[in-house]
């Protein structure tokens, strides 16, 4: 079965298993372990921020930033197909008491300056102000699209204009940065924080990393232990995630194969493909009159697993454990599907 | 000055004023008020359901609604522009921990039952299911439009078929009644609950209606103290709230009036103003180079006020202390300010 | 019937009731009502603060309070046996996100300077930092028992040292300034805000006052309108509230009459009962061997009645609406009710 | 260094390390991690629980449990010196909206069933209902005092009889029952849920157990994904966690060491140490003169480390890392620094 479900199944490697079974630990509630301190310094060097903290998932990295960044009784600005507005089971209100308003970010997903400035409330008697623009990179329901810096920079500076701090659940920021060629650091220059995962293409087992200024990732921490996140001999898990960093250098393989992945299924008969900036392949089931679950329940039988993200939308995510060869049998058992 | 900002700049009629005097009252926490419970047992009947709750504000009203239809951790589906998503502090995050996902209602607010059916997200693993619909009628942003009972009701029943209660934000559900000609019980008949305010189109000094089942009033009764509203001897304020009852039955004046209005204003030069269904009349000031905001300072200075919707949109609002000839009194103010 | 469940029974006078009808209103959600503007700035002056904010109700006031004092996740220091901790449905950790942390504050319900140290918790990472001590004078559940001004002053010196605000939940505090004989500025000088009711003693219909320095009416008057708090032409009940501070002078009535009450019900066989501070007035009916339940109900068959305030304790408020001679009778119903 | 601070200090063993390199793993989010799955079917079967839940750490386990058991606006019964209730940064309030009610537990930090009965507040107008009790075992602050059987079941039983679900913190339950020397699952059988930590006596580097029954635990799911709790390939910290859970079996050295180290320090001048129940010893320096920041201080020059808990109090734990001559060491580094 070749899973292209997420990049989320990736299973460690020998290195990192080895790297979890070597690591130097300590209790990390006390600040106390090497392997967090290092990979915390390098999260934080590799994004360009000051300080980065070590959370168990991506979920909790965007919830504590949400919630760092503002005070209750305000709104966060979120695209209407992002994950922290979609699949975060309503966090920003639970966690944080925010409203939600939503943006279309059209293609990318990323605001306009002008959306920016649309969706900012000020405060005053009848209405809670606005507190947070949240923009993610690259974005998942758009299909993985990567946001230029450019894109990114303008609607930031709309932001910062309207004194609001931005955070960028840059889960899969590097493939990002591939994808646009670009340096994380320079890219995340215009954000206040960032939440990267290193358990998607990075291929760690476990592990997301929250990076901003000193007292923002001081107060990040604090929450964190507010929402049940600070882990104690974490440089098991840490020193993988070290090793994951280095995966950064080898994403483009991944959109390599996602585009050959894309180019193939879409010459498929009665599939729609478009071309992806990075490692998520969305396919149009529309025209083979299947829909997505039926279209995945096929592929399964045929050996391919794919993840449904639309009544005629499915998704393959290409990834660490997904070789050449893998996306040439993928596309077979595809056409035997169909 | 002729004060058009709102229908609920209305001071109480001598009748209302004579009625607060000599209003029997008792301690309404301990249910005794006469005064208070009439008026429940009335504005009941009014539109048509089992029980009514007498709570000091509309806010209030759909706030403690809010809570009492959902659980922690869902969804409500409010209208982009609704009151209880632009006006009301985010309480929805803030008092019962739910995230909002707006439709837009069109050109009365009114979902279609497909945006129901597609606002809707089924409780899963990622994603808090919805618990809630909000309607709004007469719906205040789109200009006191009346949603007919056909689309209010079908839009109740998609979501009754998702088994979502539905309230109605009727803070003007008469205007609403009124404009379409029917009897607001029937209207309201697909509803969950409604709110109604005594404090707008029907004159009364304070004070709004919550109503529902006995269930729900009876929580909705707990959830009131919560929020504190539960108050004393509230018969003072309900007295003259029995009366503004009886104001539904003249409604059409304000609509007359407001008609009248719109018809003077769009034929000045610049103005743009289309027919209202009600009571509120926007005017779009564009193609006088005026904002909202300038336009608005003109008009005080001649002699009316109205208040801004919008960058280059302004609401005026015919009510109880507005006569024909003030609206004539109006529309030569508004002439000499452009 | 002679009501003393509570002195929140009174009806308002013939006066209050005139000056409702002939009350001078505007909305007051745009400030334009004179009467609350008059009534919160006498208000404040009655209390020696700032500003002060109209409240349908006294626990919304003291709800408020908490929020506008406080940030999300900080701990509120309150009595065990105080109102906002026992009869507000948790709304501190509702509204407000605070954990409770409770002092015993013995007969008179204020803590030393050494329990607020105690009690007082630093911000650290495993724990909420304290952001609020609370305080209520009199003191409802210790039998209307007044706090002494340097005790309640001791204990908000204490809360200062530690940068601590002090809320006062003075429901009936004119009661506590009364039974102290001193000024309620001077009593409430030590204090950063204060609630106090118009509804209880001084015979209010409707309403409550909370008072503070400008900066914190002004952030509660937008947490009122959160709350559900923001009425229209407020002023038809303001009106009233402006007589009952006039009866701040009358209440050493209701005190003797409580302590006349007490006197003859503690001679009453099998009825324990300490003199009145103010007036509550507690009656310990255990060596009747009647539980407080029991007792009411006989008394109710006599005529009088009065609340349950624990398994063999009674509560009995003189109030307005009770003269000296109706104590008399009640003193007489009880005996036969015994 | 010898390191008494805590029993989460603990660094994996060889064999754990090992483990954790040979996991076989999968994504836990999706269900499919065989390693997780296979450690909370034995953790579940550890306590006598249907069902369990591998969560990042032992608060989130408990807030976890609170918000599933309650809904919104009830109080949690929790003990006055409990985890829950000092260390976890208000999340009763912050997570469920619940506020606290403290009992006073006591030598051992269990209620009397009489405790729990006047605890329990029933739902009224004025009142929020009581919805959890907590207990902890062995309770930390008390020092590690293991709470017998028969008296956890008492205080269940009487949680029961109102209704309440009861809930455990057993961050160290395994040290209960080696101290009590009965079956956990049989310690435990009257509780609805408990949370143990496998990252504290038992030695793995990270990770908590919640366990209950099917119902609780598929709630529970969902909610840990809501806390950001749901990590990917969690195999590779739950492997070592299985080989925690054989760690049971030798939680009787850490006692035995734990009550040789607390008569060797009680013979010390100056320091008073009662006999420790299980692994945590609590030294009282008050006769020394010394305050415990001081005396942990000159401790730790010595080469002992320990924890403050309270102002004459200090706190050591003996684990896994520390050998019977590590606490000869240990004694003879405090005889030195006092």
């Amino acid at each position: 079965m070749i899973d292209l479900r997420s990049d989320t199944v990736t299973t460690p490697s020998e290195r990192m298993r080895q790297a979890a079974a070597d690591a130097d630990v300590g209790d990390d509630v006390y600040g106390e372990d090497p392997t967090v301190n290092e990979l915390e310094a390098r999260a934080a060097d590799a994004v360009g921020m000051d300080a980065a903290l070590y959370v168990p998932t991506g979920t909790m990295g965007n919830q504590i930033a949400a919630r760092v960044h503002t005070e209750r009784g305000q709104e966060a600005l979120v695209e209407h197909e992002s994950h922290v507005y979609k699949y975060e089971l309503g966090g920003f209100a639970q966690h944080s008491q925010l409203q939600v308003r939503t943006y279309d970010g059209g293609a990318n997903g990323c605001p306009t300056p002008e959306q920016v400035r649309e969706g900012y409330v000020e405060e005053e008697l009848h209405r809670p102000g606005t507190g947070l623009l949240c923009l993610e990179n690259t974005h998942n329901a758009k299909g993985g699209v990567a946001v230029p810096g450019e894109e990114l920079a303008a609607a930031a500076d709309a932001a910062h204009d309207l004194d609001l701090p931005v955070h960028v659940d840059g889960a899969r920021v590097f493939n990002a940065a591939t994808a646009l060629d670009v340096d994380p650091a320079e890219l995340l220059a215009p954000a206040d924080s960032v939440m990267f995962c290193l358990s998607k293409g990075l291929g760690a087992p476990v592990g997301s990393m929250l990076a901003g200024s000193e007292a923002f990732v001081e107060r990040a921490r604090r929450t964190r232990k507010l929402m049940g996140g600070g882990m104690r001999q974490a440089g098991v898990i840490a020193a993988p995630g070290l090793l994951a960093l280095e995966n950064r250098d080898r994403l483009d393989v991944d959109h390599e194969n996602a585009r050959r992945l894309a180019a193939d299924l879409d010459a498929v008969e009665g599939l729609s493909v478009p071309t992806p900036d990075s490692n998520i392949v969305l396919v149009d089931t529309t025209e083979t009159g299947l829909t997505a679950a039926e279209f995945i329940e096929r592929c399964e039988d045929e050996g391919v697993q794919g993840s449904e993200f639309g009544e005629y939308t499915v998704r393959f995510c290409t990834h660490l454990d997904v070789s050449e060869s893998d996306v040439a049998d993928a596309v077979a058992a595809v056409e035997r599907a169909c």
